[in-house]
C-alpha cells in the first residue's frame, strides 16, 4: 500500500524530542492529541521482538496531561469516571474509563492524585480538557483547568528496570506497579510512574522540565548501550497481543464501557455520584448487546486503515474488525472486533473480505497473551 | 526536510473520499478531527494559482458536525459564543467563536442553524462535541449531542460558480454567501452552504447520503473537466494570504477573541448568555498584550513545523510565528504571527532566525490581500 507524507504545522505539534527520533531514525507518525507521536522505528515486528527483550525510550509526549486543582477537583474527576476514586491515594495511577452521560466512552486515561486537590488526567486521543470545562463550568465547580506542559518519555521492557535504577538508584526498585514518586536527574525533580503503554514493564517519565527532560533523554540511550536500549514507540504487535485497547481504534464515544470489558472498572454500587450511572446501570441490567473480542484469521499479513465487516456464514453481518496485525508469536493475523451478539463467544467463527479474499476468522477471549 | 509517512488506522478516520483522492494524486496528509484531511496535491504554489482561476473539488470530511438539536438547543448553542445568535435566521451560517470560562477560545466553527431547535456546529480541530456534553449535563439543559454522518465536499474556486450550477440548476445562484440550501441530486436531497476555506469563492455540500455523495464526487469531476476542475484541499498559500485563520496553527486555548482580531464576532452589550463573558468584558477594559499579525520576511521558501520565536533588535522575543508560507503573489514569504504590546502595528520590524540566519522581518495588518 502507497504510503502518504505528514504535513507537519503547528497545530500538529512536534515535541521536545522530535528532533532527536528523526535523527534516530523514525519512520512513521501518527497524531495523537493533535501532537506528532512516533508509529514506527522499522519493522514492527523486529521493533516488537526487541521491546519484549531489552529496553526501548519512547517518545509519548502526546500523551497529555489535564490538570485539575482546586476545592471542587476530586469531586470534578469523579463526576467524569465510572470507577469508584473515593478511597484512591496520592502517588498513585488510576485507569479510568470516563463516561458521558448517555453511558458511553469519552477517553480511558490513568488518572493521577498528585493531591487530594490536584490531579493529572493523562489522557488518551481525545479533548478531555474541553469536557471537564463544560462540567466545571455547568456545575459551577471551583477548579482550575489547564493542559500543563508535561512531556512524558515512557521506558518500556524487561531490561527498563535495570537501566531505570542505573539512572536513579535504588529507590527505583521500590515503586509499585501504577505507583509515582518523585526522582532527581541534573538537578531537576521529575514524576516517575511505573506503568507505560506495554505489558513488557516499564517506566513513564513525567517531564516537566524540558532542558532536563532532554539531558536525560540522552543519558538513557548513553547509560543504556549495556542493556541494548533503542528508541521505540507503542507497538501495534505487542498492544494487541497484549489486550491494551485504544480510543479511536478499538472503542469510541459510541461504545459503553461494558462492551469494552470495563466491568471492573465500573462502580455502580457505591454512592459516588458519576455522569452516565443510571445510564449504566440499565445497560448492565438489560445486557448487552455486542463485546470487544479477539479474532484470529489464517494469514501473514494486514494493514487495516478502517473497520471491515465481519459476516457469519450466511453473510449477515456480525461485527466489525477495528485493530489488526500479524502476530509473529501466534504465526497469524490477530486483532481486536466488536462483535455482536449471541456472536461475542470464544466459540463463533465467522468470515471476512480482505484485498477480495473472504478468510475464515475465529472469535476468541482477549487479551491474546 | 525530510518526508515522514502518516500511519493509518481507524482511529485516524479515512473519509468515504480517501480511495478516490488517492486515486488521483494526493500527496500528503494531514490529521484534523480525527480524520485524514488532504494537503497537497503535489506542489502547493499550482494548487494555489488553479485555485484562484478555476475551481477545485475537496475532501474536507474532516470538517465534522456537531449536531445539537432539542428544546435548550438554542440556549446551549449560544452559551457557547460570544456572537449574538438571537436573531440568527434558519438557512444561515454564522463564524463563531466559541469561548471557554476564562475567556479563551475552544474553536472556531461556522454553525448553521437548521431549525429553531436544530444546529449543527461544523468545527476546526478540537472536540467540541466534548464541552457541549460537559455543558449541557451540568446545566441540565434538554439537548441531543452527537456527531452524525456528515462529509463535506467543498467546491471552491471561481468557475465553482458555473460548475455547480450546471450540476444543480439555477436556484444555486440566488444562494446568498453564508447562504445554505437543499438540493437534489440523483435522488438525494443535499443541504448545499456558500461557504469554504478559500476567499475564490465556493460551496459547501453536507454530504449525508454517502452513496449519492460519492455519485456527485464523480459527476463534478465528470461536468466540471470543461472548467478545468481539479482535486484539491484548503491551500497554505491561499489561506494565509486571504488572513483565513486556523484554530491549533494561528491560535489556540491560550489565547482570548480580542488577541485574534475577532472583535467583530464578540457582543458584549446585548443580554445574551455565554461563557467567559464577564473575562471578556475586562479583557476589552484592559487592552490586550498581543495580537495576531501578518510578518512579511524577504525570503523564497519556508517550512514551518512549529512556532519561531521573533525578536525586537535588542535581541527579546517580542512574539512568534506560527504560520507561514513563501507567496508567489507577493513574492516573499509571508505568515502570521502572535505579536506582544507594543510591537502589533502595521509599523513595527523584528527580527527571526530560520535555518541558522538572522532575517529582517516587517510586521503588517492582515488580511494580506
Amino acid at each position: 500500500m502507497k504510503s502518504y507524507p505528514i504535513a507537519k504545522s503547528r497545530r500538529v505539534r512536534s515535541t521536545p524530542y522530535t528532533s532527536r527520533i528523526e535523527k534516530q531514525g523514525v519512520t512513521a507518525y501518527t497524531v495523537y492529541n493533535h501532537m506528532l507521536l512516533p508509529a514506527a522505528f522499522g519493522s514492527l515486528e523486529e521493533s516488537c521482538d526487541h521491546l519484549k527483550k531489552n529496553v526501548q525510550i519512547w517518545d509519548v509526549a502526546a500523551e497529555r496531561q489535564v490538570e485539575i486543582s482546586g476545592k471542587d477537583a476530586a469531586k470534578l474527576v469523579q463526576l467524569m469516571t465510572c470507577r469508584d476514586l473515593s478511597k484512591s491515594k496520592v502517588g498513585r495511577c488510576y485507569y479510568c474509563p470516563l463516561i458521558d452521560e448517555n453511558g458511553n466512552l469519552v477517553n480511558d486515561p490513568v488518572i493521577l492524585k498528585l493531591a487530594e486537590d490536584r490531579w493529572w488526567i493523562s489522557i488518551a486521543d481525545s479533548d478531555v480538557i474541553f469536557f471537564a470545562k463544560g462540567l466545571a463550568s455547568g456545575n459551577k465547580f471551583d477548579v482550575k483547568i489547564f493542559e500543563p506542559i508535561v512531556d512524558i518519555l515512557a521506558v518500556q521492557g524487561p531490561k527498563s528496570f535495570d537501566l531505570m535504577e542505573k539512572v536513579f538508584g535504588e529507590k527505583m526498585k521500590e515503586l509499585k506497579f501504577f505507583g509515582f514518586d518523585y526522582f532527581t536527574f541534573n538537578g531537576a525533580k521529575h514524576l516517575i510512574a511505573r506503568s507505560g503503554w506495554s505489558k513488557q514493564g516499564g517506566f513513564e517519565i513525567y517531564v516537566e522540565n524540558t532542558d532536563s527532560g532532554l539531558k536525560l533523554y540522552d543519558h538513557l540511550f548513553e547509560i543504556g548501550k549495556e542493556f541494548n536500549v533503542r528508541p521505540g514507540c507503542p507497538n501495534l504487535i505487542e498492544r494487541i497481543e497484549s489486550g491494551l485497547l485504544s480510543y479511536g481504534n478499538d472503542f469510541d464515544n459510541n461504545d459503553n464501557p461494558f462492551q469494552c470489558g470495563f466491568d471492573k472498572y465500573v462502580d455502580l454500587e457505591t454512592d459516588i455520584n458519576f455522569l452516565g450511572k443510571d445510564k449504566l446501570k440499565k445497560i448492565k441490567e438489560k445486557g448487552i448487546d455486542r463485546k470487544l473480542m479477539g479474532v484470529q484469521i489464517d494469514l501473514t499479513k494486514i494493514l487495516l486503515t478502517s473497520s471491515l465487516n465481519i459476516k457469519n456464514n450466511d453473510g449477515n453481518i456480525i461485527g466489525e474488525l477495528r485493530s489488526a496485525c500479524y502476530s509473529p508469536h501466534f504465526k497469524k493475523v490477530i486483532g481486536i472486533a466488536m462483535i455482536k451478539e449471541p456472536y461475542c463467544k470464544a466459540s463463533s467463527s465467522g468470515t471476512i473480505e480482505i484485498d477480495g479474499n473472504s478468510l475464515a476468522l475465529k472469535v476468541c477471549d482477549l487479551p491474546f497473551i
